[in-house]
């Protein structure tokens, strides 16, 4: 039994979910492990991690509609607005969402279903760099 | 220090919450780990996993009448349609819950508090069959 | 590789987030290891995990207000209630958190961001005891 740690950079486009599933199945495959669990967490609380359909990107838009439509902006709605209107709402869609999945890893590969993506939820506006962390743990 | 990886089917009657409690702890006691760490991951986007009151079945209702509420149905409320009314909710409803639980295992059992269940969360009006993966890491 | 289980009861001050991450951060700290993965389970279903910005309180003060407006109290709007009106909107607040964080460990320390603090969320309105289990298995 062996554990590897790995730090990933992801540049953002502003709000919106970005896929992170091919940078990371490369990162596990290299590591060369039958059995195994991997977590990946999220070092922000502006973003967040999510699982979702990979197939169709109507899919995406209509998440983004649904954030912005339960967690709105607005002028006067939230105590906490000196880092801009769009700050309060993002920690509020990463609490809605996960900072930290772990998958299991069988036969050397992550057991995602088939139409599953991992995804990186932007909640600001504009782009961001936002760190994660990699952990395997397994043989 | 040592693993165990088992595929499980759960048959869903629709939308709603399923006690899967029972099915996970007997194959967690079988690998006979007094102390581990146990994964569950639910292979799809339109079901979840939640944790919940496993007492008063009236707890179940209140919750699918809040989701309902919550994340609404409706013709021309989302753009992704095409696989029914009931299928962008479903993804929104999961988003909104768990893909996956990591639940500590100490004493040969998992450390769930006495009103803790697991629950496979059904987001789809139809029934279907879904797979979940466990998996096991301890000694 | 080892493994290290340790319960925690931390005392609520009723409903908002209390930050958890020093004595957390503590007890890894004790178990001396390098690499590992730290899995926190809260046994409670009126209460739950999340990860927040650690710097400005006025984010936990408009928090609370998103969630006491997300889910609502009120007479009449739940089935169950006979365990008070703060009880079903407590399960549906931690079906929407967590009830599980797992966090890499790496040079001997939690791999949060600058700006992350892990918090118990208490749902309910008076004081209660809650019961956290800690597991960490590393070297």
């Amino acid at each position: 039994m062996r554990q590897a740690v790995h730090y990933v950079v992801v540049e953002t486009r502003g709000k919106g979910l970005r896929d992170i599933t091919a940078p990371i199945a490369d990162w596990v495959a290299m590591q060369a492990m039958q059995t195994a669990l991997l977590t990946i967490w999220c070092r922000h609380t502006s973003a967040s991690l999510t699982v979702q359909e990979n197939a169709d990107p109507t899919v995406r838009e209509d998440i983004n509609r649904f954030f912005d439509a339960l967690v709105p902006e607005g002028n006067g709605r939230y105590v906490h607005d000196d880092e801009g209107l769009d700050d309060m709402p993002a920690h509020l869609r990463s609490m809605l969402t996960q900072t930290q999945l772990s998958v299991p890893v069988a036969d050397g590969a992550m057991v995602l279903g088939t139409w599953q993506g991992i995804y990186l939820f932007e909640h600001r506006k504009r782009p961001h760099r936002r760190e994660l962390v990699l952990h395997l743990l397994g043989d």
